[in-house]
Formats: structure tokens, sequence, C-alpha cells
């Protein structure tokens, strides 16, 4: 058996053979290694270091009193610093795996996409958790920002979570019986701690005084800072935040304490990073100065081979989120299709896969040479060229010297008809071997995502690191270097084969050569092996995968493995009585499992899991059982915490919640919602039992994200709610409605189904847009971090239910007005514009004609009214008669000019038919919008206007008929005017 | 080239393969390792407990900015604890530095006295520094009491002092200079920080936020203490003593901060170690209980070897203290002599030797057998026997019947003339076996030492583990046990031995077999090798051995080793640059090594160490000259940088050092010294030049123990005084004089030879002596913590060179006057009293005739007049007319009954040479305390008294005339009544 002790000591001994050097944990709490100036500062600047140490680290927050089995305030973290990357920084941290007796071949070990951001410490870095048999063991991050400095090198950083490792590999299910040293467990050596910090940071721990701690702390901070000392400073930095992580334990920081505490901390720890670079500086860089990577040598230039060959290009990288792989497909197969275009190389299809470590391109039949060109290039008018002898004139002779060819080689040809000496060039297309490493150089080195990161090499950027280049025309190779990274024939495949480099002999045969190393390189044909597989293994236990409802999950999925390995796992029929929200949730969030569910749609106690590679399938089911197993205990023990506490003891926990720095906490914001959703229920004269369950579910609006289970899975706030308001006593509708009062959760979510559900909707979505229109500012672009557009998309779907008729534009402002910021009228003005054109964008995304959609707007106050508007237009303009109706109305439009009033002296008025119009006209009783009520009310009109302008001049001479006449027209013009922008409508 | 990450590892790697396991180092700041609660609070309580770690110690007071070669404010502790003691802790401990690559055989490895106590914690332990070839190298201890907590079972507790011995093994003279990890050095990785540090403990931190942080701390600590939660408690123990270490480095804590901090700090401690205890003992001791060493079975009895054989007996123990060792050999020689003197047991001459690890007892001839015995026992008179028939009483046979005899047994002796009953009895002697089994048994049970520990024997307690005993008579062992240990015929030569435990096979053999293994027992014999072997050494360069000087050194260092092995070493010539007394002090009281001077008595650059045991003897040297010269560098690194220090910002530090908790700092002392030194010349009417000098001597006293030097080797106090002094342009007899007030400084030592030297050397002692007994009392027994003792013999001999004639009596007064706390009447007059003792038994140690002692003593006051009219004694005693004097002066004395006042009415007188006698006194001008002066003015009435008593009958029947010869008679008895203490003279 594997000790912890040993465990720690295994990877300290592999790491140091690998170059690192050790040190101590930092002595003051830490809440990660990261925290340790030998990672914090030793990332800055360009001084080589590697390091390996331990470093327990410290999460007040975490305190559980020692009773759940996989949540500590004190964890042991270990942690590598490589930098400068080495290049192959996951095979090394492989070998560690390896270190510790973990057959890395058998089992499923994984990149899964993981962002790290540390907004306090202005750091953030790239990278991935790995998963070891769906076990996240450890953080993987390239390190590109601390102290909001660029780094340069970037670092490598690992952090490896022991105690979780150990439980795996140990098989135990509590911190506590992992064996730490032989004989001794964990929780005899720190199970009393655990208990007493827990009991500390909790309960005991002295508000006042920790709050004192903190501002001395900063203070200290502060003034080693202006003494120039970073060392000090930093770990003044550290104390700082111990202490605000206790007063956060505490539940004692409030919302302005956080803002302006993260504000202190990323100021302060910007100030240490600069000094510490300052002096580094100014030591003359003790360790020395990393050397940039060098510009690989583009490969020799070879005879390519001839005829009409395939292109195979392989953009190997490390592991992409799914998203970036996609879009790291579209922009490749686009790029290469743009700039092949820019060249005169014949080819055939293009065709881009991707898998979660490569982007492939085939283009087929490229041709061995690009085509010859013959140009004529103009020179001046003859008559220009030549002086009176006919000796060739200074512009002739300039033009010939411009063109490089003598004045005997000179052609003449007409343009329009004028004479112009010219010259015919003849160009000879280059080998094809030239024009695709000019390409392909271009492509890669414009290759960008969403979120880019540095790593080793000097010039490149990507989501991830670029590590390798394949490039064949049919048996040769494409001869090009990208900064440090040259093209060639090797591409890499599973990093546990026997041999993970493999040579490929021809373009022709890349993707075979791939399949033949298990590697599928089309996500389509991914994706279908993996349904097919999944649905077999489900079928196995009498159930079946969801195919359509999980897509999303099975998308992701198929970009987070090269070889599908599917296998079917179970857990303890138990668990069934968590809800199934909970389960669902944890199988696809967090561990992306298929749910197995019976025929009748409920959850099986079962799962697909989706390897990648040859795997020991029962060890890595049994690794994947497990971690779902603690996934449930965890949820399990939430969820029962969950339903001890009270309701309201949980709502008052959401003090402790920030909301945004600007906006309060979650408590003020539930506040807002509750009152606005009152005013609007008042606005809609809401009576009865709805008002009744409206006003305690206002009350309790967004308690759940106090929740422990909703802390852990934010996705089921509301969920959560109607199960714990259930199980309180509450009635059931107001269950509901705080459940429905997150609905709809995104695109194509239910929407809410009663009355105080929508209110509480409407209301939360009107307070979310407008305090962030008034402090971060409508979303532009691709940036959108509070998900306001999916808050529009919201509100506007709930209103759509009709549930909620009230004036969109009323409900903001007062939605505005208790912003504890101020909403100006031009911040109104502008959200009211931002929600109709969200409005005609999802009407028109819904197949409404854009006339239709734009003569409707008017009412994007009331979205209800514009469905049911279009609604009726859709009826009828099938209608002749309304079809006539508006026939008539747009020809008094067409006439009317702009401005005209719609009034008239009708004793001006002399022929029959405008007479007879007039006395028609009188009689109309516009309605409010309704299509057919209008309809109804003015169709009479359709034939006396019609009349009109068969038998009336409209333009008299006389002025004071003019006039009536066009009063009269402009009158019938107006008849729709409230309904409908007819100024759009076509038909 | 070990690398100290390796030398890290190799240690935690052998004590976790001898059981330990490892934990990390305390996530706030430590000045020790001993502070991590992995030792704090597992040594406490039942439970076994194995550990080792790595702690980086943090002490702000050595903070040097990195520049001291050998002085870090962090340096990294290896701590181990071994709970229980496993009776073999330090070969275990030899093994480690096996591990670390060290030949234990060929370097010297010795384990010296060093007791361990921190007030603060309420912690204390036996045990040695290791030195390796003379550096300390490792803290080695045997933990009594934690917490103010008796410890059972004791651990043992070893401290690597890892920057020390890595620096050694790479031999490298700056720390920076260790390989820390390969190719990169300690002061490339932790350089920086030990500057910014240093910056920040001895300048830049705030000392009012250190002042609120400590207090804050304290009280959080005691909230936890009082919420029953150690481990916090415990965690907030220890930032408060960093946090007042912080304020002690920036000099910011007074002494009655000191007191009081300690006090709060010792009570907090005591407090978690309570709760801890409590906490375990609830939770059932979750690592089980440690079981108490099995007491030892008694070996096999034997039969005796017969005839007269030598017995030989060893006690075997870790190494003793030389002190202990001594004492220790004289108490087993008193108890084994006095033991045996109560049996039977004919034996011959017993000896008692020692070594630091033994003490070993032969008595030679021991007989086989007690000696047979007949002894009579009384029993009633014979009258009372028998009635009037001859029929024996109630009385005989009850006699008969409590002897165990028949009636007929009985016999008759006479007893002073009356005939009584008796029985006699024939005692056999028990053999030679049981009869020393039970001697030996009790010289062991009872062996104590001045301060005694505890290990893992269950009952036994000396200064350090008694580890075997071997006890043989002849060619048999006694057989006996004591608690765990059993006698045997083993015994443990040198540790790094090939066979280190060896089997004597008769008791006449034993010292041979030791000798033959190297050892030799006797330290006559010992110190005669070394005195020998050390001054051959010195005669090779020229020089020699100060014996008599170094008489001491000579002695302790007989007690440091089993197998002495001196070897020369030299220094570098540029040290002698040094003052001598720094050179001397370092070599002897640091090192133990033994000062070589040349010709004129100056030194050499040269020292004699004496090792232990075989070893490699240029291994040895080249250890003991790295760590001289360690040394000097570091005391050059003092010397310079207090040169630089102006006198007066050295003397302003004294306000950082406490004198003891109720007498202030140093700088109240030395400002009260100041004071009553001025007084004391006033009263003495000092003027001139000597009263400026000790006027600007007066400001200075006391300003070196502030120097870095002096804070490092106390002994040099006044030494550094006078040479910075001089340095800093002080006039040479100001200089003198600052060094002069610290004479002298123990018995023997120079006394001041300067009136402004002796004025503050004795204004210090009255002042240390006068504070000191009225706050802790003055010394009785063999306690006496602050010298008290030294104190008052040194202002006795200071007084006694002449030079400050005033009376001790009033300047201990004006001493008394000045002390921040009250000095009673009470207390002056038994500190008056004690000066008057001390005084005799100085003089009659000095061989003075205890009469004339006490006849002077009523001088006590003024020692000088003492000695001179002890001198004068001596002188006169030899002169016929002082005798006579005397002798006429007693013949009154005897007469006169007491309280005879010396007046008469002269009138009365009647005789002539009553009248006669009556002229003469009258005539006599009775001088001050000088015998001479009083033999001149008195010897005329010898004549005259001697006259009376051959003429005049004293007694006259008439009252009147009896009461005036009474009155004259006394008269000449009080001629000298002021000059000598008559009544204890005799001649």
């Amino acid at each position: 058996m594997l000790t912890m002790q040993d465990a720690l000591s295994r990877l300290t001994a592999y790491w140091v053979d690998q170059g690192c050097l050790t040190v101590q944990p930092t002595n003051t709490e830490v809440g990660a290694g990261t925290l340790n100036p030998a990672t914090f500062l030793r990332v800055l600047g360009p001084e080589p270091w590697r390091v390996v140490y331990v470093e327990p680290s410290v999460r007040p927050d975490d305190s559980r009193y020692g009773e759940n089995p996989n949540r500590i305030q004190t964890h042991t973290q270990m942690q590598v610093i490589l930098k400068p990357d080495p290049g192959n920084a996951q095979e090394l941290y492989l070998g560690s795996l390896a270190a510790l007796g973990i057959d890395v071949a058998a089992h499923d070990v994984r990149f899964v996409e993981d962002n790290w951001a540390s907004p306090a410490l202005g750091a953030w870095g790239l990278g991935w958790e790995v998963w070891l048999d769906g076990l996240e063991i450890t953080q993987f991050t390239y390190f590109q920002q601390a102290g909001g400095v660029n780094l340069d090198p970037p670092s490598v950083e690992i952090t490896y979570g022991m105690e979780r490792i150990i439980m795996a590999l140990q098989g135990v299910r509590h911190f506590k019986d992992i064996e730490y040293a032989p004989g001794v467990s964990y929780g005899e050596i720190f199970g009393q701690a655990e208990y007493e910090m827990s009991r500390y940071y909790l309960d005991d721990a002295d508000v006042p005084t920790n709050r004192q701690l903190l501002d001395q702390y900063a203070a200290e901070a502060q003034r080693m800072v202006d003494a120039g000392l970073p060392v000090p400073a930093h770990s003044y930095v550290l104390k700082s935040s111990h202490a605000f992580n206790v007063l956060d334990s505490r539940g004692a920081v409030s919302t302005s304490d956080r803002a302006a505490e993260f504000g202190r901390m990323r100021r302060l720890a910007g100030e240490v990073a600069k000094l510490w670079i300052a002096r580094r500086e100014e030591l003359g860089h003790p360790l020395g100065v990393t050397p940039a990577t060098p510009a690989a040598e583009v490969p020799a230039a070879v005879e390519g081979s001839p005829g009409l060959r395939q292109l195979a290009f392989e953009i190997g990288t490390e592991e992409m989120p799914p998203a970036e792989a996609r879009a790291a497909r579209e922009q490749v197969r686009r790029e290469l299709t743009e700039r092949l275009a820019g060249t005169r190389l014949a080819h055939g299809e293009i065709t881009v896969l991707a898998t979660p470590r490569r982007i492939v391109a085939v283009v087929d039949a490229v041709a061995d040479r690009e085509q010859d060109h013959v140009r004529t290039v103009r020179g001046p008018k003859v008559s220009a060229a030549y002086d009176a002898a006919g000796e060739p004139t200074q512009a002739v002779r300039g033009f010939a010297r411009s063109q490089g060819v003598e004045l005997a080689d000179l052609g003449q040809q007409d343009v329009n008809g004028v004479a112009h000496v010219t010259v015919v060039k003849h160009e000879a297309g280059r080998p094809a071997a030239e024009v695709l490493a000019d390409v392909l150089a271009k492509v890669v080195g414009t290759l960008r995502s969403a979120k880019n990161m540095r790593w080793n090499d000097p010039a490149l950027s990507f989501t991830r690191p670029i590590r390798w280049l394949l490039a064949l025309r049919g048996d040769e190779v494409v001869p090009f270097a990208v900064s440090s990274l040259a093209s060639g024939r090797e591409t890499r495949v599973h990093r546990t084969a026997q041999a993970p480099v493999v040579t490929v002999n021809s373009a022709e045969i890349h993707l075979d050569t791939l399949r033949a190393h298990g590697i599928v390189a089309d996500p389509d044909e991914r994706r279908t092996e993996i349904v097919a597989a999944a649905q077999r293994l489900a079928a196995t236990v009498g159930g079946q995968i969801d195919v359509e409802g999980e897509r999303a999950l099975i998308d992701q999925i198929t970009y987070l493995v090269e070889q599908p390995a599917p296998l079917l796992g179970r857990f303890d029929e138990s668990y069934l009585r968590l809800p199934e929200a909970v389960l669902a949730t944890v199988m696809r969030k967090h561990q992306r499992y298929l749910p197995v569910r019976g025929a009748d749609g409920g959850l099986l106690p079962c799962f697909v899991a989706v390897a990648n590679g040859h795997i020991d399938e029962d060890l890595v089911r049994a690794g994947n059982e497990a971690v779902l197993r603690a996934r449930y205990e965890d949820a399990a023990f939430f969820y029962r915490a969950d339903r001890d506490t009270p309701l309201d003891a949980m709502r008052d926990r959401l003090e402790r919640l920030t909301f945004t720095d600007k906006l309060g906490s979650m408590a003020d914001r539930a506040a807002r919602i509750s009152t606005l959703a009152r005013t609007v229920a008042a606005d809609m004269a809401l009576g009865g039992h709805d008002r009744d369950t409206l006003g305690r579910a206002a009350e309790l609006v967004k308690f759940d994200l106090a929740a422990q289970l909703v802390t852990e899975m934010t996705s089921l706030a509301g969920v959560m709610a109607r199960d714990y308001a259930a199980h309180a006593g509450e009635p059931a509708a107001v269950a509901e409605a705080v459940f429905e009062s997150e609905l709809p959760r995104n695109t194509g979510d239910a929407v809410p189904a009663h009355v105080p559900g929508a209110v509480l909707s409407l209301a939360d979505r009107l307070d979310l847009v407008a305090g962030m229109a008034a402090t971060v500012g409508l979303p532009t672009g691709s940036s959108d971090p509070f998900a306001v557009r999916r808050a529009v998309l919201g509100l506007l779907a709930v209103h759509r239910t009709g549930l909620v008729p009230v004036s969109l534009t009323e409900s903001l402002s007062a939605a505005a007005a208790q912003q504890p910021v101020e909403v100006t009228a031009q911040v109104l003005a502008d959200t009211g514009e931002f929600l109709t054109r969200r409005l005609e964008q999802v009407l028109v995304e819904e197949g409404h004609p854009v006339d239709r959609v734009r003569a409707v707007l008017p009412h994007a106050d009331r979205p209800a009214l514009v469905d049911q508007l279009l609604h009726q237009l859709d009826e009828l303009v099938k209608d002749e008669r309304f079809r006539a109706l508006v026939e008539a109305i747009q020809r008094a439009r067409r006439i009317v000019p702009a401005g005209t009033p719609a009034e008239y002296d009708a004793a001006a008025l002399v022929e029959p038919a405008e007479r007879r119009l007039d006395e028609v006209v009188r009689t109309v009783e516009v309605p409010g919008p309704d299509l057919f009520a209008f309809l109804s009310a003015a169709a009479k009109i359709t034939e006396p206007v019609n009349t009109f302008f068969d038998e009336v001049y409209v333009m008299a001479e006389e002025p004071d008929l003019r006039r009536a006449r066009l009063g009269l027209l402009a009158t019938v013009r107006d008849l729709g005017a409230g309904i409908l922008d007819w100024d759009h409508l076509r038909m």
C-alpha cells in the first residue's frame, strides 16, 4: 500500500530527478501552493526556475469539522513549477504518475479544459484538470500572468491534490481512512486539527479581531511595498488574504468589504510583482535569463511528388477545449480555402477534421505546380513613346527599364481605341511545395482562439500550445517553419502508446495511419461511434441514452477523446433518492457521463463514461464508479445539511454572497426582485391565491443560492429551491414559484407556467438587465460575462407566455429605480432599444417575415402582444378583406405627404365619393391593438377608399379642396396607426 | 557533492525507515521545530509518536541582512521526535549521520552537555549538543516537560541544524555558498529573502502594528483556550510568540513587556497543554498508550567464585556532564563504602573511577561469603525468670518463644553484676553474591544528580539515562535487577567500534578490557595523558600549554572523552589581530580547545583539541580548524560591527536587555551603578583626575553588554568595553575603568588596580546584591542562579584592595535606596550579616586563625580594615609587649562581670597600685582601629595592670570600693573595645 507520505516523497524525488529543487511550504497560512513565493514571485521575470514542494493549503470555507469525507479545510497540495515550459510537461507529468505506481496506459488519464484565474492576485493561466478515470487529481496550468504582469517566459504549474490521489489509489472513501504512514491513518494525525480548525473558522474566530488583523496586514504590506521590500510585502499580502478568508468563512464579509478587499489585494499583489521584478533586475538576475526557444530551421526543399497528390496537414496541439477545437477546425478550413484560392495551385476538395489534440486538413488532388500565367503590362501611349523623329522618349525608356525589358521587347496594343506601348509577361507557376509552404505557414501563424496563451514558443499564441506540424503533399514533406516549429512527417498518437511518435509515409495514408493508432480524426465519426456504443451499453441494462436531450454533452465528449472508449458504470441505487437534477447534473457537468434512462425516462443507477484510447476497462470503470460515488456522497452530505437548514436561515446567508461589486449582495438583489415582483403584480392587479403565492415566493426568491448543494452546482438553482421549500412545508404553489423564478435557464429551456413564477422570473431578469446596463454596460461583441443577453432572451420569453401582461418599459423603469446606482434615462432608452432589437432577432430567427416583425415591433414593450399581432397577421394575410383593407390604407399612405395632419374641413369636400368616404371614416371606431377587431371595425372603408381613388383627383388646383382631400386620406392613413407600423408591412 | 535538499531527503528517508512519519512545517512562523504541534502537542500525554520533519525556523534576532556567513534569520531545522525513548536513540542518531555519508568512525562525534529550557513554553529537557569534529550540528534532548506538564513518557527530541551540517560537509565558509540543489546555491534561492526579511525585522517592521498583533493573537489564543480548542489556541500562541520576537528584534520590548509577555505565553502554553491532554483522553487516545518498559528479570543466581576476588561494578550511562560525572563518582564511592560497611563482607580497597559514559567501581579482595556472626540476646533477669519453685515464669517463656528457642537452649550471663537469661545466636554469613546484589542495586537505585531526568525506565532518574549495569565478582555476575535494568557481564565501548558491546570475563580484567578497547576509566590517568600529549604537540610548534591556567578546562576535557586523542590544529595568523580574550574564550568556552602559547606567553595561531577514541586525525583536524575559523570569522564580524557602533548608541541598546523582571533593564542597572559610584566617590571625597575618569566611566559602565561580541560571549564583558572605549578615543584611564568595573569575574580573578574601576566594581556588585536580596532572596544551599555569592566575594575582594575605603553598610544602604523595589531594614540587616559571614569564611579559608578572624570581624563593614588588623595581629602576636598588653587586658575582662560600666569614682580608690593604674589609664588616648597605634598608646598600662592584680583584692567587702575597682578594670577592658572583639582573641 502506497502511504500518503511515501507518495509525497516519491513525487518529490521524481521531480528532483527532473531538475527541480525542493523548498518548504510557506510559513504562513495560504490557500494554495501558488501563493508560496517559490511560485508567485519566481514565475515573474526572465530567470529560469524549477521547483517542487508540498503546500498544506488552508481554505477556511472548506471547513466541515472533518465530517465530510472529501472536504477538508487543510488539504495537501504538491506543487511543481517548470519555468520555462520544457515543451513536454504533459509527458513529464505522466511520468510522475508512473512514479506513484499508476499504470498510465491502463488508466484513462485525460486533460480536461480548466482555466485558472485569481482576480485578487491579478493572475491567470490556461490549462486543464487532469482526470484519472474521471477523478480530478491535478491542476495543470500554463501560467500567463501574475500580479497583473505578463509572464515571459510563461511557467508550467502542476498542482496535485494529494488526498484525492491517495484516496483513489488506496481505495478509501473518507479522507480520515487514508493510510498516511504505515499503520497510521490520516484521521489519527490530522483529524483533531481538522475538527478544531473547522470550529475556529466556522464558529469561533473572533470577527472584530480578524477584521483588525486584515487591515493591519494590508497596511504592513503597503508599508513594505513603500520600503521596496517585495518579500515581506508578499508575506503580508498572504496574511491579509488568510484573514479575509477567515472573515468570509465566518460570514462576516459584506459586499463592499469584498469588493474593496479584492481591489486592495490585487493592487498590492501587483506592486509586489513589479518590485520583485525590479529587484531581480538590480541583482542582475542571479539565476540567469531564460534563452528564447530558437526559431526552427526550414526543412530542406525536396523534389515534389509529380501529378495530383493529396495534401495532409496536421497542426498538433496539447488538449484544446472542445469549443476551441471546433472553432479552430472552422478557422483552418476557412483560412486554407481562402489562402489556396489566392494561389494558382489547382486542388480538389478541402476537408478539415479535428480532435482535442490536432486539427487535420486533407486537400484532394493538389497539382504539383501552379498554373503558368500570361500578363500584359500597359505602358505609355504610343504617341507619347516616340518623338517626332521616331526616337523613344524618356517615358518609354523609363517604362522598359522598370519592367526589366529591352526596348525591342515592347509591343503595342489598343486600349479604348488608343494605342499604348505594352509588355507581355509569361509567369511560370511555382512548385506546389513552395506555394503550400507559404499558405500553411500563414495558416499556423495566424491561428488564434477566443482566449490565447503563450508557451515556450517565441511568437505563437493559441488556446493551448501547438507542438508539432505535419505537412505532406503526396510522399513529400511540405517544407516550412513557423517560429520554433518546423513541418515534418511525424505525428503523435496516444501519449501512452509504445511509440508515441509515428512517421507518416504519404499524405494519402495519413488518416489511415492515425486510425491504425486508434485516432478517429473525424468528429462526426467519433460522435457516431460514441452514440452507437453508448446505446449498446445502455441496452445491456434495459436502458437508453436520450441522445437528443444530451446533444450538447455528446458534442462535448466528442471533443474530449480521440479514440472513444465508452464503458458502462453503475452506482448504488440508494443514491436515486437524491433529486434527479442533482444526479444528472453531477453526471453531465462534473463527469461528462451520459445518464442512462429506463423505459419510463427515469434514471437507472448506471452511466456511460467515455474514456480515451486503450484502457483496462475494469480498472477505469471502478475508478469512475468511485468518483461518482464520492460526488454523490458529497451531494448527499450537502443535501442533508441543506434540508436541515431552515429556509430563512439559508436566505439570510445570501448576505454573504456578492452579486457584483456595485450592485450589492445576493440578498440585496433578492430584495429588489421581491419588491419589483410586487410592483408588477400590482400593475397586473394580481389577486387571490396567486397574490398570496407570489407574496411568499418573493420572500424566498433566490434563497437556495446559499444552499451548499447549489454553491457546488449553481445550475441546480431553483430546482433545489423547490425541493427544499417543499421539504420545509411551503405550499406546493410557492415551491413551484421559486423554482419557476429561475426559468428559463438558457435558450430552449422551459418557461414559467404559472403567474407567480412568471412574475418573479421577469422581475429577476429585469433587475439584472437594469443593473448591468447601468454598471458594466449592455453586451457588445462576444463579451457578456454576466449573461445579460440570456437574461434579456429570458424575459422576452417569459413575457411572451402572456402570464405577465405588463409594459416592459414601465417595469424596467421600476427595476432601474431600485438599483443602488443611478440608471440614466439614456441607459434606460438604450436598454429598451436593446430589448426591441433582441425581440426582432428572435422573431426573425423563429421564421417570421422581417416585414411583419418590423410592423409589429412598435409593441416590443409587450412581447406577448407582438406575438399576438404576428399570429393575427399570419392569419389575416390569407384574408382577402384584410389584404384589401391594407391595400386601401397603403394607397392613402403613399399619396399623403409626410407630416400631413389627419384633419380636414369636411365642408370643403365636394365630390360624392369623397363625401361618402368622409361619412364612413367618421363611423370607424378604432380598437386597441387587435387586428381582427381592426378588420371588423375598418373593413367598411375599403370600398369607399377605392371609389375615392377611382373618382377623385386628390391634387385639386383649389388649395382648400386639396387640403381637405389630403386631410381625409391622412385620417384613413392613421386609422391603424396604433396597431402596426404600416411602413414596414409588405403584402 | 551532497546537496542540501538531498540531505533533507536522506534524513527524512532514514527516519521514516525508523518508523517515523513525516509532516509539514508549521504554517505560521516559529522559532524552532519544537513549536510545531507535531512536537509541542504530541509529546504530551501517553500516546506514542514518531515523527520527522523539516522546520524553517525564523529568529528575527538573528537577522544579519545575509551578510554574516553563519547567522541567518531563517535557518532550516530537521526535527525528529521519538516517543517513547527507544533506548538507543544515540545509536539511531549516529545511523542518521551515516545516512548522510558521514563516516562516524573516522570523525569525532561527541555528545556535549547542553540542557534546554524554554521558560515561555514551560518546557525543558536534558541532553547534549552533538559535536562533529568540534562543530555543533545537532541538539539532542530528552524532553521532560512542556507547557508546565511533566512528560510521561518523555520524548527524545533530535534537532539538526542543517545549514551548519551542510556547510561542514561541503566545506563552504558562507551559508550563501551552500550548494542547495545541483548547480543552485543557497544564496541564489534564499539570499534575497534573507536580506529583505532582515530589513523587516531590524529596520522596517511597524512597531505599533506588531504590538497590536501581539495582543490580538494572545487574546485570540485565550478565546480558543476558553472555547476548549487547543489546536487553534496553540496556533495563536505561536503567532504571538513571533510578534513578540519581531518587536524584540526592533528593540521595542521593554522590561516590563518582556516579563508580562513571557508570563502570558507560559500561562497560555500551559492551558493549551492541559486542554490537549484532556481532549486526547476524551478521544480515547487514538494512537494508543505507550506501555511501560517492563521490569528486568533478575539474572539467575550462580555459584560464586570461591576465595577473595575482585568486584567490578560499572554503571553505564549516556554522556554525563563533567560535573555530574565527578559528583556521581563521589556518590558511588561513598554509597558503596557505607553500604559495604553495613555488611559483614570482608573486602579490600574500594576504587571508583569515571568517564563520561560510566562509573566504574573496583573493590579488591572481596570474600566469597560474609563472616559468620555470634550474637548474644539478653532476656529477663534470672531472678524474674524463675519463680520460687525454680519453674520458668511467663516472662522467660515469652522470651524463649520470641527468640524461637526451647527453654533448654537458654543460657545465663551477668550484666553489670546482675544475672540475665540469654540466648546465643550463631548467624551464618550470606554468600557474597547475595550481599553484593543487595548493595549494588541500592547504589544504582539511589543514584541522583543535581538535576535529574526521566527516560524510558519506569523508576530510575538521573542526570542522563543509565543504560547498562556490569557487576562481576571474580568470574561470576552479581545477579540483580533495578527497574528495567539487569546486571550482567557486558560493557559497551565506543559506539563506533566494530563490536560496541564487549563481554568481560572476570572482574579482575575489567579495567584491562576497557583499556584494550581504548577506554581509560581513571580520570587521573586521562588527565595525565591529555596534558602530556598536549604539551608534546604544543612543543612541535615551539609553544606550550599553560597547564595551571587551563586547569578547569583540562578538568572538563578529561570528562568529555573516554580515550583522549589530542591533536594540534592551526588557525590563520590574521585572526591574531582579534583581542586575545576573544581568541582564548572561543577556544576554551565554545570549543574546549587548549590555547597554545609561545615563550612570551602570547597566543600562537594553534590549538590542541582533544578528540575521543580512534579517529582519522587529518579529517578531524580539518573539521576542528574549520569550526574555529567560522567562530573567529563570526567574532571578527561582530568585532568590526561593534567597533563601528558609537559607544552611546551601544549603551542606549541596554534598554533592550532585561536585567531581571523586577529590577528593570540593564540600562536601569547601569544607571544605578553610575549613581552609586558617584555617591561612593563623594563619600571618599574622590577628586582630581580619578573623579573625572570615574565620571566618564560611570556614564559608560556596562555599555558593552549590548555589543554583539559580548552578547555572544558574555565572559568578554569588560574586556571588550576597554577595547571599544579605547578604539572610540576614550582616555586610557576611562577604558581601563570600564574594564575594571567587571573585575573580579570569578574567584581568583584579578581585582581593580585603580580607584575609578574599583569604585565602579564595588557599586556594580552592591547593586546586584541589594536588588537580589530584595527580590529573589539571598542564596541558600546550592541554588544561586544570579551568582550573588560571587558578587559578594567580588565586592569583598574589591574593598580589600583598599582603593575604596568606604563603609559597606552605608554603601549597601545607598544601593538599596535606589532599587525599584523596596529593600526592607530586615533585608539590609540580613545582607550585612551575609557579607560578614562570607568575609569570615574567606579569611578562614585563607588560613587566618579563626580566633583572630573573629576578633577583627566587627570591622567587616570595612574589609580592607579587617585585612589590615589581621596583618597587624599576625605581626604583633610575635611581640612580647603586645602579648603582655593583651594578657593584661584579658585579665581585666575575665574578672569584670558583663555589663559593668567603664566608670568609677576615682576618689574611692585607696591602694597605691590602683591609684597608679587609674592615673595611667587616664592618660591613654585610644586611637582608631590600628593595633600598632593601640600598642603605642596602651602599652604603658601593662605593668600597672599587672601590679594592680598582684597587690589589690578586687572584690573588696566595701561596696563603693569594690564598684570603683571594677569600674577601673572595666575601663581597662574597654580600652581596645572599638578595635578588636577581644572575646574571640586567643593568645
